[in-house]
């Protein structure tokens, strides 16, 4: 069970090639897995306000497998693969939403794994992941 | 006596419309403002740290009269136009720089105004700009 | 009465001084533009495939009078300022949506006037807006 | 012996942590691996009109591991690991110039795979790379 969130493709998104720039997709992962975060209650301004922390990209993997275009809507995923103490595991999809209701399912464009860590955001070192953070993510 | 900067364009500037997306302009002229400031002795960063406040624009004024394509060379230029105590105004164009060295003179395709004002960075509200830097700049 | 599309402020849109960097108000605004074209029953994507022709910003005046900052909820509004044959201008704001109901009217951030011209996308050449098009704006 | 490609950060990299935004290191792996290509006589622009297909970024990999911040002037590598007939595969890098020349060695920031396929651009499908670029990569 995925959190889905729509995102449609802009002039902005796309590049000279007349498909969505591969840098891109991390964008739109970004915003699904802020808005998964925020789901759950978790806002991340706040928390940096609250707790002096912030979440960093500390890995990620991409397969790009069919290109986006201009107006397509998408449908980003955002679902918890791993969790530990201080860093979590998303798995994050980018599909293309059918055009049609008759169309069976979504395409898999893009697929993505990214892993982010817990950082104090005064030194950027690894931290323990706040402890009512874990309790909502669980 | 306009100072200049060489900027690519590459990929990520781009749109599907083939030519460079129009917000991205706005990054050039930033770079432009950057590195002339840099050249003034004027670091940004160590600004910051230093004075607690930075620039921030407040307005900007564009005309776009050719597009500028993948793998061009751009000149892109700052002139400082004015200066106040609290703001300075600073006129920017991006030029395509010709192919071969026979071509006459490079092309205008985008110019703008650029006013940036003196912050607090913390308040985020209008100050006078640091009395060193103002005599950088004059 | 402008269109309103609302807009959420993410990592991506923000820059190291803490609030939206000043080149995505223009990437905003034309998602603003785009939607409010949908509304009216205008494909960009679709159009371009139909007349081979598509628009450009000509012209643009941006005023930028308080930041917005991540997780902010934006409305960005347009409406059609002024119609010719080969352009558009059209108002621009980006305004801060009140955190509570109570809250009497939502704050104006950054303001724009924004032309854009109709081209053939083969030439990059001013054209005439397609009649269909323009009665669809009337 | 990895081409290198020099990047200074600006604002626009940057994002309200006060670091480099995760998805901007594949910006600069783009510019890195172009300038790596023209540096071979392979201009993709020009490839592209002449032989209607052109390289799309089929699977990345990145590892993050110290932040970049405004002002920062980082070194870009790219270094061909693999070559297939349809393929190939860039190892990549992006490390912090040292500030003053006694320090030994730049400090590796992020590090990336990156795997560009060949494709018709029309059709998006995959391709054999056209034959004489593959002479000019090996």
């Amino acid at each position: 069970m995925a959190f889905e969130f729509p995102i449609r493709v802009y002039w902005e998104d796309t590049d000279a090639g007349g498909i969505v720039f591969y840098a891109n997709y991390l964008k739109f992962f970004e915003r699904a897995r802020t808005e998964w975060l925020r789901s759950l209650g978790i806002g991340q301004h706040r928390l940096r306000e609250q707790t002096g922390g912030m979440f960093v990209v500390t890995d990620a993997q991409l397969r790009y497998l069919r290109p986006a275009k201009l107006d397509d809507e998408l449908i980003v995923t955002a679902s918890l693969q791993d969790m530990g103490r201080a860093s979590l595991t998303i798995l994050q999809q980018a599909l293309l939403k059918p055009e049609h209701m008759t169309e069976a399912t979504p395409t898999l464009l893009t697929e993505g794994t990214i892993r982010i860590g817990w950082v104090d955001a005064a030194t950027m070192r690894p931290a323990r992941i706040p402890s009512p953070l874990l309790e909502q993510l669980s």
